[in-house]
């Protein structure tokens, strides 16, 4: 399999930390997407929807979104599972996840920032300020979601939601944002950083963090 | 079960077909997110997060997070089914959906365009403009994603990525963004339609509508 990624894509880190649990064989490659490869003829070849993440199975098919993809990681390399198999405790889990991957990453990501700067003359400062607002929003909407009282988001091994939400925090620190007021998030990174197939997902342990 | 829902959500009426075509009885309780009830302490103490919808189960359990309810009722009501049991296919059917859900409606939805108007000053016309730009985006990935020669997203009964297509569709019309260069979502829409499941799901069908 091959997972075209990028070192600081919080999409890319997910599917890479669900990889690196599951322990599956993969060759990454590197999409720049700063400069631009997600739209040059190469990739857009993989990925016609030119995001990032894609895993390229050995059959030659091309999974896109980082949430399918993890789920069909699941369904075709169960242990360890990201989700559980009781319905309710799933559902929850899977909202954890989406109050990271449809409240906050959207609206935060590349390409809308430069869609405000180009819209709406947005500076970086403005650009950081709208960023830790969602952060922030996310965050507290997490707080109420999760259970506490376990090591990490539903229990005591990191499950989806863990993964979204370490990734999150990874971008709140690159952004500013202090995670002293949600005790519940801040201890769920600390917990999943401490996991060395997380820790090797992450943004500075990717070869092309050390060049930039 | 109680569905706490807005009639215009496009993210209610996704969960809205769900239980229609699975012929599931819920109460429907309306939440007015134009006049904030979201944010009043009746649901405040149903969901927190207090994004629509909810569902509440008969034991009280709240689920949030309109593709994580979908998957809670695909595991309890499993007909008809939403997603695939096959990997791959049920990844690709994810990620039509998720290209909606994460790429789509959360750039697009209330909160962020109030945010644009109070951190941008963005007027009517801009935000229409904002939507229309980011609307365009996904119906061009999805026309690169769909397989087309079907009658819905990926085979002839309506499945996860059609509700939430015929959805967006409804958002498209209601801001002006012509369907004619996604032919393969047209063709969604007017199919989905046609189902009287999915149809009395949409905004217009609601009681609300009459009133607005």
């Amino acid at each position: 399999m091959i997972l075209y990624s990028y070192w600081r894509s919080t999409t890319s880190f997910r599917v890479r930390a669900a990889l690196n649990l599951k322990k599956v064989d993969y060759t990454l490659v590197s999409v720049d997407l700063v400069a631009g490869e997600q739209h040059g003829d190469v990739y857009r070849a993989v990925n016609p929807g030119y995001g990032v993440p894609a895993l390229q199975l050995n059959d030659g098919t091309v999974l896109t979104q980082s949430l399918a993809i993890i789920d069909y990681l699941d369904a075709t390399f169960p242990e360890p599972p990201m989700v559980s198999s009781d319905p309710a405790l799933r559902a929850k889990q899977l909202a954890a996840a989406l109050t990271v991957a449809t409240d906050v990453h959207p609206v935060n990501n590349l390409r809308v920032l430069s869609r405000l700067e180009g819209q709406f003359g947005a500076n970086a400062d403005d650009k950081v300020s709208w960023m830790r607002h969602w952060m922030a929003e996310g965050f507290s909407a997490l707080e109420a979601l999760l259970p506490g009282g376990v090591e990490y988001a539903f229990g005591n091994t990191p499950d989806l939601a863990d993964i979204c939400i370490v990734v999150q925090c990874v971008n709140a620190h690159r952004f500013g944002l202090s995670l002293d007021p949600y005790p519940k998030v801040a201890r769920i990174e600390a917990n999943c950083l401490a996991v060395p197939e997380i820790a090797a997902a992450a943004p500075d342990a990717q070869p092309e963090a050390e060049k930039s």
